[in-house]
């Protein structure tokens, strides 16, 4: 799997990308991520890749041209399955998206700042726009990495297997259970003793109900509807 | 406003708090954020600050000692508002909780890595549990980055008139309006006429409009219920 992320502020990204679980894949070579600076595809000494919005109004807006090159320029070295805008008002980014995504080729993700990008890349570039919530960013940069995060990590081979991540919450629709680790009493505070017991059986049913109890208590609403499943294709 | 980042991959949070708006605000004095290594508070050669799951399977389990350390030795310097703890289990973080938590004085943040951390951490230090979304991630570093910024820039000050948060997706409860900027025709495709006709009102009527109607199309279930006011406090 490759990514080409195109962005204003390539140095949002330099953590993410060569560190941990990403660096791991590509050590590995299961998954390439690329930066690309969107002022490298700007014309004019000036190197513009915004200006102020048409009909006035705070905050100045992305423009067409610059992303339309560099886009134009990844497409013309290999084919793309998706090209995807980060924006709030994207299809809302959850597990089985995640899921999708990770079957994938080679994506670009346009990471828009300021007011966003002028609409007409989204009408003539964009094949998806996705939000990772309902808050705003001061650009998608942190939201193309946390996308990049989360389908990278499953792609057969990432994660350890002591790190699998069918355990995960929400790959079967439930929060995961609680954790504990040594000391076994740590200032009075106890491990359950199931957890102690050694009967796996007992510990796998104690952990599933600790699952839905705590899904129950929290995020009622993820037991209505459909259950997600692992493979699932979203709608 | 001060947050400090508890994690054991601090690499991973370099880009985004020396760029963009995170850096402008540490500049000029509205926000600091540091970033504190749990391995520093790590005791033995090993520097242990992960163990086996009691109970068995998969995954690492963050253990409370470190933990309890860094906390502690942070709450000897000041008092803290919120005790985050950054897990999908978490209440879900959206703009009221952003508004919300941009009114506190200091934060601790606490990023889950691996399997996530000892229950215990949770019941004794905690005081409250946020999630970005539905999705799990690598650690909880890029999900504390995303909340860092989303809180950040609504701190009076830290952005400049014209990229005011005022006028963001879901402050008023409404996705934003389609945006354009030159040239004025890009190939034939044009801006709407009414954008660059200078009747503000009519130009303000018309972004209403596209707010609404993009809303209604893509996230009906934001008009469903209570729209979201600046100033809400999260139930």
């Amino acid at each position: 799997m490759r990514i080409d992320i195109i962005t204003v502020v390539p140095g949002l990204l330099e953590g993410p990308f060569s560190h941990s679980i990403l660096k791991r894949a590509e050590d590995k070579g299961l998954a390439k991520v690329r930066i690309h600076n969107l002022r490298d595809y700007a014309s004019g000494k000036q190197k513009q890749v915004d200006d102020y919005a048409f009909g006035g109004g705070a905050g100045m807006v992305m423009m067409v041209e610059p992303i339309a090159k560099c886009i134009q320029a990844l497409q013309a070295e290999r084919n793309y399955d998706e090209i995807i805008y980060m924006t709030p008002d994207g299809q809302p980014f959850n597990q089985p998206v995640a899921n999708e995504l990770s079957l994938k080729g080679n994506l670009i993700i346009l990471c828009g700042h300021y007011k966003g990008v002028d609409e007409r890349v989204r009408q003539k570039y964009i094949t998806r726009e996705i939000s990772i919530g309902d808050f705003v960013l001061s650009g998608g940069e942190l939201a193309a990495a946390v996308l990049t995060d989360a389908v990278i990590r499953l792609i057969p081979g990432v994660l350890n297997d002591e790190t699998s991540a069918l355990t995960d919450s929400f790959q079967d629709g439930l929060l995961a259970p609680p954790v504990y680790t040594r000391p076994a009493d740590y200032n009075g505070m106890k491990v359950p003793d199931i957890l102690l017991s050694g009967h796996n059986e007992k510990i796998a049913n104690w952990r599933f109900e600790e699952s839905v109890r705590r899904t129950k208590e929290r995020r009622p609403d993820l037991l209505q509807g459909p259950v997600s499943e692992p493979g699932d294709e979203v709608k």
